[in-house]
């Protein structure tokens, strides 16, 4: 969270100008994002959310990303849409940073999500996947089983084990999960990452889809279970909410049925979920001093549902 | 800038609740306030600012604060006014924390203020003022001129210096400055701290002076001298605008004419101005470490600005 870069509120109304959007009225950075500047913008015709692409996202591929919103939003998924300037380009430059202007929408994250909720989000991530197998754009998935295995391989193994002393074998792990990695489900675009936090809703509808920058071509199954894992735990990973899961699957399949051998490899997919995070988070968590003002997220978190899905997988994916 | 505590969207929806404000519609953390976290939150009647007081404001202060606010407002000036809760409270209790709802007002802060802007916010200071006259509330100036001498005088000389190495004549200054001070100005509340990122502004009106958390009861001509301080120069404090500093006077004097000693006094009360702000940038300068993620704010852009009123305050306010 965090606003990068100033914008004065000059250079803000020229940038606004260049939108069919109304003039500049009010414009708030805020704490949204972890690898760009975001700010709510008031005009005289709406609101809007303006992102500036700060680090991690490579402009080159802002097409895609900002292609997909588009796309989504036209196939009626609960997305925001690209506003797109007078010349007709969906993103600008300033200040040598590419921006962007998206569509506002309401809602607010759910921190403790309901059943009711995880159903709606299982819909509304199948309709992201039906509606994103037309649209014509790939990205490869580069925080794939592989690049689990590979991360973790290559961390010291004494600062590993200084982690928890249980991290070394999620190494072991990751290395058969990657080598009994399915490669022939059923692919689409998938969101990757669709955290609560990535979630605006109302009551138990969801309004709004967020955040797409881990957005890649990859199994649609394997989406469904870092979705599972991302909204069925407690934030720590230490209890499970049968109910929440139950819900999120029953939610997804309304929309889009799954295939017999996506439902067979959930399990496992779950578990490469786990360890996806498990591996990027080990390298934050190792490259963050422990004092720095920045909170690091525990890999752990994700180090305990691994080790739930592996006892459990079968039986809540039944 | 930033959000220091997190707040749930379960319990945000429930805050507001106690609010006779509409249902919670959406609700993103801002960046902006350094002692306090802030949300810009929607509902479905309106926008409003929740504010949570994380440090250096004790709650015992609120009801100056507060109170203020709906003072100002009711005498039309441009500030935003305390939502108060179903019971009358102007602030409830959450976490631990004390938290307001303070009305949203639309505007943008200038960074690059026009002539006409600096005569709005002239004018806009000298109706705080007055409307301050009837508050029937006192808040000592704890960072008064008496502040800035200790400070600097209780600072490291040799530290001082290594900022740079004109530092240590500050203190000698800032004593000559302490001991001529006029204690005899008519005072009102005022607002102390009225940088451009305080103020919003829609074209050349201001619509809205906010956080007023420095408010306290002093002499209203070195708060016209603080203005002049913080919107005249460049950042740096390198230049001074002279068509800036004649229309802020003109605005002010547009709504409250200067006394004859007022005006004499100008050019002692802009080093004073200029010496709290390097009093308290040189204390948050040595507490910082040079590596911290924190922007400190660099003492010596306010010294430029003291020698700046030291050879033309006299000439600059004649």
């Amino acid at each position: 969270m965090a606003v990068y870069t100033h914008l004065g509120a000059e250079d803000l109304a020229q940038l606004i100008a260049c939108y069919d959007v109304g003039d500049l009225v009010s414009a708030k950075g805020i704490a949204e994002g972890v690898s760009n500047s975001n700010w709510l913008v008031e005009t005289t015709r709406g609101r809007f959310i303006l992102t500036m692409y700060e680090r991690r996202i490579d402009t080159a591929e802002l097409p895609f990303f900002l292609g997909l919103l588009d796309h989504l939003s036209d196939h009626a998924c609960a997305v925001p849409r690209t506003i797109h300037d007078r010349e007709g380009s969906a993103y600008r430059e300033v200040a040598g940073k590419a921006v962007a202007l998206i569509e506002y929408l309401p809602g607010v994250s759910p921190t403790r999500p309901t059943p009711a909720q995880a159903r709606a989000v299982g819909a509304a991530l199948a309709s992201v996947h039906v509606a994103g197998l037309s649209f014509g754009q790939e990205r490869i998935n580069r925080l794939d089983a592989s690049f689990s295995w590979n991360e973790l391989e290559h961390t010291d193994q004494a600062a590993l084990a200084e982690i928890d002393p249980s991290m070394p074998d999620t190494v072991e792990m990751a290395q058969a999960v990657a080598e009994n990695w399915p490669g022939d489900l059923p692919r689409s675009v998938i969101h990757s990452d669709l955290f609560p936090d990535n979630v605006l809703m109302l009551g138990d509808r969801v309004t709004g889809m967020i955040d797409f920058y881990f957005a890649c071509t990859d199994a649609m199954a394997y989406d469904l279970a870092v979705t599972h894992a991302a909204w069925c735990f407690d934030k720590r990973g230490e209890t499970f909410e049968p109910a929440l899961g139950k819900a999120l699957v029953e939610g997804y399949e309304a929309v889009r049925p799954l295939e017999v051998r996506e439902r067979q490899e959930l399990p496992l997919l779950a578990q490469g979920a786990c360890l996806r995070f498990v591996a990027s988070r080990t390298e934050d968590w190792l490259d963050t001093p422990a004092d720095a003002l920045v909170t690091r997220k525990d890999p752990m978190d994700f180090v305990r549902r691994w080790r739930f899905y592996v006892e459990n997988g079968a039986q809540v994916f039944a």
